[in-house]
């Protein structure tokens, strides 16, 4: 099938029936549906509708519950603890997240770790919901082990994003949502498709050593902490990487490091045993601005801060971009005029809703 | 003079005379040398008695006072603004972290923003205080720019460490301390000593260009945020720096991005007028682990963690190094074998001393 594009509204109808069709509520399915969309609007085209297969296989598997029971399982006024009890990742993600800005407005700031839960699509979505109560939002959360510490010849660590949401006045607001490794292995994944190297720095192969095999992190090497090699700081990276597995993984009592389990996609769906917690974990906070100084005032510095860094003199050719700005700009554009999918993501959901027994708009 | 070592006693005794002199009461002039003496302990030499003329040139321009009222302006039960009063930052930063923990240990999470501070050594340090209270502890500062977002040309972001301490039973505590840029600007100073080239991805030239000059952020050139360039993905350094940024600046009502204050030391006093905000910034954070699970059950898997990550396959002649771990290894010895001064940072002690009056250790 050739590349083509479908409206937002498409996909996110799609989405919803397949949800629904493996037993979600309406409400869930509308929610989980709307952070794969969102994904694809903003130009996240990895983890979008793309997954959808893999949270069908995870079901088909009896590793996804779809009539979770979603609970609180310790707390203080400002902490939390959330089991997910196997239910989707994105809307586990949502309940936590939720949990975390309502103690924020009775406290002031709200922390949730949460347990047995699985992907949960693109963190900056979750951390995003903090924006409109006028709080800072941060998600966190472990994936499966790609990546290594430095020197390590064993795959600990998976991508591990960090992201952190913060509302502006005038100006779209920061959104920062970044992998701790050097690149997220969807841009390997864009090279083997493609036959082509990459660029020395992003892995390591079976020995330790830099290679441009895109396969290497499949074939006994790994992703790269962020910083790409020792000379360049990547234990910078290895820490923050290892930060975010123990706040999602520790501090919740889900597993964590190599017992990560892995999310279903094609010949990855084995796990280190016997486990060390409960399936995957997450890290969730909000924070009230006006738990600091009156947030009229911090938003109008926020746009002077966007401005400055927007505007500074740059490399010939080049801007100096605003974290969020190239999201904001791909949903701009989507938003009007589609978004693309190329015809092995068509092929797939195609596929998926011949399995289900649903109505396919990917067919020729 | 020749490279000598010296007891942290000695230098802890000699520290506390300086701050006693410059006006600190004997408890903060303790407590304030204990940062410094700690760094030194810890390996990092840069931030340790190397400072301490720094702070006496910034009493010397009156941009020090060494009476604050350090006090919270702003409060919700889990969150502060704390206003330093232009004190010691290595003063200031303590009181926050102690409110962060007394909030921690009454609502389960403490987070503080400061204001009107100013360079508060080690971020490690502020952040381990959290660990006797079985928290997780969490500091952050911005800095005076020497750093640039990917593609820009104009210096607006500081080295902006980033500390996480975690808790650990038998094992030692996890410890991150990590500049956002690729090296930190010690690391290039060495170089200058020494007349060595810097690797390529350090710095960048006045053109934003890869240079090996270690002199470049001072010549018009800058730190590249860590990642190095767009390729291995700078803007990830950049997106974490800004975040320490507007963390410790936006939030507290600080100065922020191109505005932070320098710290004093020889040909780089200069501000960027008028200012906008208040001084120099910080962020501090304290979690109680019994806010999320049983602190016992949580430091019994972290220890499982570092062993894990501790005894990982490795690249022959390397070992896989938990965050914290060379630094608690120079401590041991430091505390055993001394503490190693260059002739230069003697040399400049011995002046403070003989320009204050007071006892002298380095002399010959």
């Amino acid at each position: 099938m050739k590349e083509r594009k479908f409206s937002a509204t498409q996909l996110q109808n799609f989405c919803e029936s397949i949800f629904k069709t493996i037993g979600c509520s309406d409400l869930e399915a509308q929610k989980a549906a709307t952070v794969l969309v969102s994904a694809d609007l903003r130009g996240i085209d990895s983890h979008g509708v793309a997954r959808l297969t893999g949270y069908v296989k995870q079901w088909e598997m009896q590793k996804l519950n779809t009539k979770p029971n979603i609970q609180i399982v310790h707390e203080t006024p400002s902490t939390a603890t959330v089991d997910g009890d196997s239910g989707l990742g994105l809307i586990v993600a949502q309940e936590a997240m939720n949990i975390a800005i309502q103690k924020a407005t009775q406290v002031g700031s709200g922390w949730v770790a949460v347990r047995n839960s699985g992907h949960f699509g693109i963190a900056g979505y979750h951390a995003m919901m903090a924006l409109p109560y006028d709080m800072i939002g941060i998600c966190l959360t472990h994936s499966t082990s790609l990546s290594t510490p430095t020197y390590s010849l064993e795959k600990l660590l998976g991508t591990n994003p960090i992201a952190v949401a913060i509302p502006a006045d005038k100006e779209p607001a920061f959104v920062a949502d970044l992998a701790t490794t050097t690149v997220a292995y969807g841009k390997l994944q864009i090279l083997q498709r493609k036959g082509l190297e990459a660029p020395l720095g992003w892995a390591q192969d079976e020995e330790g050593q830099p290679t441009t095999n895109p396969h290497a992190p499949k074939e006994g090497g790994a992703l790269t902490p962020l910083g790409s090699d020792d000379l360049h700081s990547s234990y910078k990276g290895y820490c923050l990487g290892a930060t975010v597995d123990i706040l999602s993984g520790v501090l919740s009592g889900a597993n964590f490091g190599p017992w990560v389990p892995p999310f279903a996609t094609a010949g990855s769906t084995s796990e280190r045993q016997p486990p060390v917690g409960l399936g995957t974990g997450h890290f969730f906070g909000a924070m009230r601005i006006d738990g600091f100084r009156p947030a009229a005032e911090f938003k109008k510095d926020m746009d002077l801060w966007i401005q400055t860094f927007r505007n500074a003199k740059a490399i010939p050719g080049k801007r100096v971009l605003i974290p969020g700005e190239p999201e904001t700009m791909a949903e701009k554009d989507r938003l009007q005029n589609g978004i693309p999918l190329i015809g092995k993501v068509q092929e797939e959901l195609h596929a998926l809703a011949l399995g289900l027994e649903i109505e396919s708009i990917f067919g020729e």
